[in-house]
Order: C-alpha cells, then sequence, then structure tokens
C-alpha cells in the first residue's frame, strides 16, 4: 500500500471498510468473533505476516521444543516485519493459546503494527496494557503446545473465516478486524475516507435531530447541498 | 402498560422479573446471550416495537436499495414509537450487523427507549457512548445486507429464542433483557417491586453475617418481623 | 496444600501454572471458557468445594422447594468452609442461572475465597462489586429452577471441560480459573513461583529490545549468566 | 414455473443447480444441514408454501390450542397447494418437532410435492416409509407446542439459513434441499439439464478412465468434439 | 412400573409418550439428539440404571485401570439389572466412546433391555447387529479413557439435557429416547395406549382422504362417532 | 509403511488402533465426526496425501478457475497416488462441497484407497454407490468455490481436529478415519493385530455368557489360559 493509505486507513472504521468491500462484492473480509483486548489502542493498520497452526501431535510438542531457534512460533516471532500485523490461523480454537504475554511484548518491541488470532492469548491481563493492538476470541491459558502446532510462517490462511493472503491489508478497531485484499488497499482506503466524510455529516445532523431518509444515503437534492455546505465549512 | 408501570420497571432487575415470570408458568422470556454496549446506562423500559430479519438474497440486496425510502430497515427506524424498544430478530448470526451508529443515534433523538438484537450492532464503539441503551450479543461491522433483509415490520418473532409480540414489555439491565407479556405488564411490576424490597432486605442482612436459611426464603417467623420492621423504619 | 502455597499461588499466573502441569502430562484442567465478572479482584486461591446441577425436571423444581432449609444448593452456599472456591458444575450451561448476588454475597460473607460457575450468574452487576471473585461464562438472569437442580455437594464434577475433585486447589485470574490436583498443589506452586521469576526478567529484558531467541528459553549461556546477576541484584 | 420446468428439475441434481445458482451471484440457496426422512423416494420438485414457528410462549401453547380450527399449523396443511413443497422455518431448532406422521400424511394425500423444516419430525419411522419426499434436520419426538408456535403462512422466511419466498421453486435430493428464486427457474431448470448432459458424459468418460484435466471443464478441442459425438449418438 | 406397562410402552411412540409428558407440564424429557444404531430393534423399554462420567484426568485414566475389577464402567455393565435400560451421562461429548461392543455385548447377554449414551459408541458396527437396542450420538472410535472417567453408578444424572434418575422409566423407538417420571409410568402408558388408538384411526382416515380439521383433534361430533364405531370394528 | 502392514490394517478396527495410539500417549488421531457414504465398504487404508482448503476470496473463486490445470483442486486429484488416502481440510465446514462424484470417482478409476473430507461431498448418492471408501461430515451440494480455494497440495493439515501429516496411515471403518503417525504404523498394525485375536475371543465368550471381570482385561490366570487354547484351536 502507499504510505499515505496507512495514514487514511487509521482514520477510517472497519464498517466503513465492510461497505466499501462489499461494493466490490467481497462479503467474507471481516475476521468473525475477535475483540481487541486493549480497546483503547488507536486503529491497528499494517500487511499481513501470517502465521499457520495444526492439531498438535503429542510426540511432536513436548515443552523442549522451544529449545529449538527455529521453531516456527519464535521464529514468526522474530521475523514479522515492523509495521505488518501477525494474523494467527488457530482454527477458531481457543482451548489452548495462540501466544503470551512475552512473545506479544517482542512483537511490540520489535515494531509490529498488531496481533490476530481466532484464538486465544494467554497473560491476557498484561496484553491489554500494551500500547500494540491485539485481538483474539477469548483468554486462553493452556501452552499453545496443549492445542497448536505453529507449522507455516507467511503462507495464506483463514481466520475467523476470512481468507488472509501475506501482503494483504489488516485494519481493526472496537468492532474487530477487517481484511482488505492488497491490490485494492490503496483504492479502498481513499473510498473509505470519503465515505467517512459523509457518514460524519450524517451523524451530525441526525444528532441534531435530521430523519434518515433521504439523507442517509442523500436521495433529496436538499442532503446534497447541505452536505456539499458542511464539508466546504468544515474544510474536509 | 399504566405509566406508573415504567417507573417500577426501571427499579427492578431483569433477574426478579425473571423470577416472578416463572411463577406464572413463563420460563422462555429472557432474550439469550444479548449484553448492554452501555452497560452504564439505566435501566431500559419499553414495550416492543420488532423488526424481523430473513437471510439475505444476493440480487435483492444490492447497495441501491437503501435508496429506497420504503426499505424496512430505514422505515422501521423513522417509525418506531418514542418510548418504545425496537427489538430486531436476526436469527441469532451475528456475522452481520443488525444495524450501525447511525441509525441508532436516530432511534435515540426520536425518542425511543432502546434497541436489543440477537445479532451484532456495527460502529459498537460509537453506539457503546450513546445515552440510550442497546444490547446485542457482539459487535458486527459487515453491513447488513450482507446477510440480513429486513422483510417484517412489526410482527410477532422470536429474538434470542425468546417470544416477542409488539407491545410486550421490554426489560433490559446489566444480565440482559426480559420479554414481558403485555397483558402481565402491570402485575408483574408490582410484584417485582414487592420483591425487590424484600431482597433489598436479605442482601443487607447477608452483607452483615446472617445466615441465608430460614431467611431467604424468609421460613422463620424471625425473617418476617425483622423485615416488617426494616421495611417501616426504611419507609418502602 | 500447606500454608504458603497458597500465597505462593496468590503470585503466579493460570498461564504458568497450565504450563507447569503440562510438563506432567496434565492438559486439561483449565476450565474453558469461564471469565471474571470483576476484573480487579486479586488472584482467587482455594480449595474445591463442589455443587453439581441436573437439567431440572419441572415437577421436581417450584419456587417452593427453597422453603426446604435442606435444598442442596443453600445447605452448598452454608456449608462451603471458609478459605474454599466453590465450583458449580453446570453442565455448561447458561442458560439459566447458576446463582445470584444474595447467595454469593453470602459465600464472600461467610469467608470463602471464591465462586466459579461453567454457567451464569444473576445479579451479575452487583457481584461485579464484591470483593470476592467469581468466574462465569456470561449474565443469566433466570432462576436456577429453570433448567437447573442442585443434586450433590462436594462429589467429583466436571466444570467447563475439566475434572474437578473436592479439595483440588483451584486458581483463578484474568484469563480464567485453573485446577490443580491437590496431591500436586505444593510442587506446582513451587516450580511456577520460580518460573515466575525467570518469566519476569525475560519480560524485562524483552521490554528492553533484547530478543527471546536464546533467552526464552535461555538456551544461551549468557541468557543464563544474565539471569543469574538479575535474579541476585532483585533479590528473588 | 412453465409445466416443462417440473419435468426438467426431476432429472437434475441439487448440486448441478447450486453451480447454475451461483454463476448467477446466488451462494446461499442451499437449505442448509437437511436430510431426507426417505433416501429412496424421487426428487422434489414444487412451489414454496412457507409455515413460520416463533418460539413458544406457555400461555398461548397448551394442548387446547389444536381444537381450533384455524390453528396457522393445522390450516398451513390443509391449505398448501397440490403440487407445493411446503418449507417449514423452525429456527434451526429440532428439539420439538415441526409436525409428525398424520399432518405430514394429510399433505401427501393432498397432492402436495414434499415438506421440509429446519427443525426435526415426530414419527419418523412413519414419514420414512411414505412415497411424499420429506426432509428435517432430525427426528424429534417432543410435540411443537413444546417449543414452536406457528404463526405465519406463506410469508417469506429462512429455512436453513436460505431465504425462502412463496413461490420459489424448491427441489430435493440426497444432497440436500435448494431453493431457486422464482423468476429464475424456468432459466435455471433449462441450463442444468444442459450442464446434466454434460456431466454425465463426464461420468461416463471418467468412468472409462479418462482424466479430468481438459475435459472437466472441456478446455481441449478433443473433449468438446467427443461430447459432441456422444451427444449425438445417446440422442440427448 | 407394573408388568403390564412394559408391554403397554412396548406398543406406543415416543412422539405419545411426549405429548402425554407435556400435557402434565414435563417438557424437558426427550434426551435430545441421540438415534438408535440398530434402527430395526423393537422398541425399548426398562427403568433406568444410570452411569455418570465426568472429565478424564490423565493421572487417574492410564490403560491399566481397567485391572481392577471395581473400576465403575465394568462394574456397572455387570450389575445394571436384566430388564433395566443403562443411562449413561457423557456430558454430551461424542469425541471419546462411552463404550464398546464387547461391553455392549455383555448388557445383552445379562437380558439388559437397552443401552443410551448422549455420546458415542465404538465398535458401531457390530452394535448395529445386536438385537438389543442401543442409541447415541454418532460413533466414536477413541477410548472412554481419553476424555471420560466412569465417577458414579446410579445416581442421578442429566443425559441429552433430560433429567434422569435411576428407576425412570425409559423408552426408545426411531425418534429416539423418552425418560417418563418412575410415578408416572402406569398412568403415562395407559394414557398412550388410549391416545395411540385415536392416532391409529386418524392415521388410517386420513390415509383415505379425510381433512385433519374437526378429526384431529376430534372437535366434531362425527368423528368422535366414526371412531367409536372403528375402536368397536377393531376390537381396540 | 511395510506392505504387510497394509493388509494388517484392514483386518482391525478403528477402536483397537485407537487404543493402541493411546498406549502412546496418541490421544488427538481420530478425525472427528465423519462417517462413511458407503458403510458397506471395506476398511479403507493408504498413506495420506493431502489438499488444503483455505475460506474462498470471491474474486479468486469464480467458476471459470477450473479452466486452469494447475488448478490445486484437479491438480491434487490427479496426483494423488494409486493406494493412498486423499485427506481434504475443509475447516470443519461443510456449508459448500469438498469434492463431487467426477472428481471422486476419478480418483477411485485412478486406485486411490479412499477420500475424507471434514466437510462435504455434493453428489453423495452416486459417491455412495462407489467401491472406493469415502468419508465426510454430511452432503453438501453448493460448488467448493462458494466457501473453499484449494491452496496447497499434500503439506501438514488438520482435518477433523487430528493432525495430518503427509505418508500418516490413513485408516476408516464403520466408525469412522484414524491416522495413525507413518513411523508407527508397522508396530501399531501389528500390535492391533494382536490386540484383535484377543478382542475376538473375549467377544466369543461374552457371547457365551462369560463375565468380563477378569476377562476384559485378562487378570484371572484362567482367562489366559483359555485364551491360549483357544488361540491353539482357531489357529490365529
Amino acid at each position: 500500500m502507499k504510505p499515505e493509505t496507512r495514514d487514511l486507513l487509521k482514520k477510517v472504521s472497519t464498517a466503513t471498510l465492510c461497505t466499501a468491500l462489499f461494493k466490490r462484492g467481497l462479503r467474507n473480509q471481516m475476521i468473525q468473533d475477535v475483540r481487541p483486548l486493549n480497546p483503547d489502542a488507536p486503529t491497528m493498520v499494517g500487511e499481513a505476516f501470517t502465521l499457520r497452526y495444526m492439531p498438535a501431535r503429542e510426540d511432536r510438542n513436548g515443552i523442549a521444543v522451544f529449545q529449538n531457534r527455529d521453531h516456527p512460533q519464535r521464529k514468526a516471532v522474530e521475523e514479522c516485519p515492523p509495521g505488518a500485523v501477525m494474523v494467527i490461523d488457530s482454527r477458531k480454537d481457543a482451548r489452548a493459546a495462540s501466544a503470551g504475554g512475552i512473545l506479544v511484548a517482542r512483537l511490540m518491541q520489535r515494531g509490529v503494527a498488531g496481533v490476530v488470532t481466532d484464538g486465544g492469548f494467554r497473560d491476557s491481563p498484561d496484553i491489554a496494557q500494551y500500547a500494540m493492538p491485539a485481538y483474539h476470541v477469548r483468554p486462553s491459558a493452556p501452552t499453545n503446545l496443549t492445542l497448536h502446532e505453529a507449522i507455516e510462517i507467511n503462507g495464506p490462511i483463514g481466520c475467523g473465516d476470512a481468507p488472509v493472503f501475506p501482503g494483504d491489508v489488516v485494519v481493526g478497531d472496537g468492532d474487530g478486524v477487517v481484511v482488505i485484499p492488497a491490490h485494492l488497499a490503496d483504492e479502498i482506503a481513499a473510498e473509505a475516507t470519503e465515505m467517512t466524510v459523509f457518514e460524519d455529516f450524517v451523524q451530525e445532523k441526525v444528532m441534531e435531530g435530521r430523519t434518515i431518509l433521504g439523507l442517509y444515503p442523500p436521495t433529496e437534492e436538499k442532503s446534497r447541498t447541505d452536505f456539499a455546505e458542511w464539508r466546504k465549512a468544515k474544510g474536509r
């Protein structure tokens, strides 16, 4: 994505982005059922860097596996680029953790933009204090070895029933996390920015007591001229 | 309901109301698995005004449908009476939104008493700031067109496995939302008010260290006389 | 457990405990999908005292049953020892309450260390204000009589898919609740305390910008010597 | 639909129909998770005649309600036109029956083409012997009054997450049941018939040992000429 | 139950029994979501003899536990009385077996009337050949030790969300399994027998082409007189 | 695996294999919740050849993608080795098909030993007639493009919550499908064969009326000598 796209995306909502994607026939880009551990963090934006878990086979997932510096979970944490969002495919299984406070702290210190799993994080009270946004289904204390084996770094995955390809642009806010196909990120960001200006206008008018009929969408001429004036006045 | 019923219901809990309904053989009046977006809002009370969604068929639910002023979703938002609670049957499917910040704001500005869906709202961080109570299962950013077509206004529906008829009295607090059949609202409100006085007495005594045996329920004579005295002293 | 075990367990996390249990081949000791009503409460520690619910048959569960002083739910509340944690098997069914504010208050007043259900509590906003930790799946207003009959006090149960025997040591924090077999409590507490010292060291180093490779686990000699020095410096 | 459409649809599969619908952007027309009680019955075809259930409120659903000749469930059974398929919205809840052997027998005797519920039928062993196709999720013995109140006849509904409008064309085979929007039925039937001819050709060639590459779809010229010859030879 | 009650219950359906229970306010007596492995077996009737499983803790459930002659699973199989139905509470978890072909064969050889679990049986193809009726949710090959520890024999349990007390009368047919409270068995059997006579009459008339209005229920005088004649003619 | 291992595995049950795996600490090797479409087919045995689906993004999954000879789904069907079992990771989502009758026929014609998906097959009535065993969760008519994009051939996957690595040995019977780690296949096959001899002996004795106590497991000396004699007599 273009550098300015990142800035634009930080100022729009996942709801608006979903509508822009819907207009292009993309209906399943929301990572279902994840929520922010730190709801006061700013909007999360970054290119997807993925990690895929498969079900753990007991003989391959003893506590000693982390002695291996090349263990994919640890490697992924050290390789995820600054500015990216790590997206973890945990097969929607939160019965064991996808990662814990130390690994998420390392991601944050490395300048990663955020982390998402369709499973759960352990040490969730700690992570909830971090500045870096993190999203999961629910807290989960058991070590990932209990149910998850990290098997692939940065391949195409599913997360919360959404398709995620490395390099897709991932945006998260209080509603959850949406995945924008890489080639659409710039145009979607621009369109969502425009939509947001109009939605802000509508929200203001509605709070002043105006009906939504003819205003949202602006089927009445007056709505369009009012918006043009408002926009000029606001300098947006 | 009688005007005073509304006031009474604002001071009792959904838990107490459920017990009063249980005594009358009504066991399924709780809208299951919804929670307040704005838990600090006061108790929600109002007559049900319903909206029913059916699964969306793609050729009927393009983005242009909202150009139609008579689209049932928008119409319902403008027609829901002040003081009523809009209850939305989203078939317990929160994968797409039931409504968003602008529509909920319009309901609030029109004096509606609250809104409930057994799906999810988008723009949930905004709605969480509103004064009007709103209840859902979880946040959901995708536009309702993705999965839901508004098909009927103010008919009988299911919401969170509870039956809801237009005019039923809907009450919501931190535990969730309960539906009182219209014809029972006055008597249930009166009975729950009485029950609440007793529960407040019991709670106070328990916090002072008293056993619940003989007190809750008041099978001992002393419990009943203590309560009578307490009640007189408190002027309730 | 030894008296000092209780103190040690109050200072370690359920995540660390799960790892210590995992090392011993115990993979299912986390009570799945429960969360604290009062997340600011301190870590919960106590021996399990159990209550088992079975599905309610209507003719055995009218509102009058609580007139009976020996009703198992009420009896359990009065018999749960101070310092214990009441663990309730609600068959993972939160459609009706496991208990409400008054009973939980009574437990608190009696010195009980906490309460857990794999169902839901009613009066949840009240319970969220209590000093005693309480864990459930979600709020649930309907009276327990609607779906649950208390049938057995202090027998072996399942709770959130975990096995719970009376006397097992139950620990809860922001990630949820873990069950430590009674005979392992002392050694697990000691081991988890040691692990926590090391994790605190790692967390500090990671926040200073250090890589996790070679540090976590400490496969490099330098990590081990740094830790030894840090530990001495910190007096831990 | 045209009279010949019904005949055509009896000879194509729901799988082929789903593909034809998919080509037109309709992805959710399959009634999910229903199966035939009588798998040896022929393909079911007919226009949808719908019945909607809402959650039952106990005071409205005593055993005496069927004394009323106008009870919607009984009325629907007598009004469903011959040749139609009755489609029942049971909110995907099979814990109580949608209907039983006697009502389904009456539908059959009246010349109805089939019956579908996203709940369950009681007397399922009897219905499994009927000549008229019936589809449900699983058997369910409890009377519908336990959980379902019939509330609307022949309105738009959801069934198994699919949208169903009265008059839509419903087709069922061993894979389940698909809903074709009324205005598309004729063209979909024609297209699916053509597709079926080709699929039969492919199936025959595959059973003879031919690769699917270049054949399915027929990207090789040879596949297309072979098909043309086969078709001529078969007279299809 | 009286000896003749057993014979009567063998000739009525679980659907009819559920209606008779519903009339008495008992709405949750159906064991949800179990099906017969051997659908051609006759109706199963017997008093409940129960076995309760709790989640398995690994250190208590090694393969050697069956060396113990008093292991509750094996003990239960040898103690279940002839003529009884063994009902197993597997917490609706079919990921590991509740029992296998050998134990079920032993029950059959001992004269037990049937076996039900809300989990799954292993060796299901073998069991499907047995003369004794068996009901489960789905086949499940893993040994019960994987997830289930047998913990209590013949206590009150839940099975498929239904309450089951030892001695309750359990009836199973193609629709599933229903639990009749012991004290009601005789009267329910008598009533269901009467209902079945009438239903057989209705079924016959419906198959002859008669409307259900006025017939089912028999609100028209003619229906009642026709039934009286039919009954006399049939000698029932 | 050794050639004779394949033959041995054809004569043992998945139940017995699960127990042998359990003894080695492998508790999650059963592919949960799949059943045979053709239950009369013989036991399925073969090395796993895998196919992984991810969620389909609409712009990548139009009907034209199959024009590409290298589409992974089609390629996998042509590349799966004779004697192997194709195991498909469909993320436990049966709302769209994993494959249909033509592709499964091609696998069969190519000498593949079987096919398993944790989703569903379309054209299920056809597949049910094939000689090659096929396992799925339930029938599913919608084209795979609706929800699934084939993304990887023969990598490690999850299927029905079990870990599957290419080359693992997959065995299916009427209870479902189990995955044996490649390096254990020979020893597990030998052990399961021995276990089966003993189980056959036990089954025979139980059918003759013998108690399981002391026999299963053979804690009594007599059981062991009886078995030795039986074995000699049977020549096994």
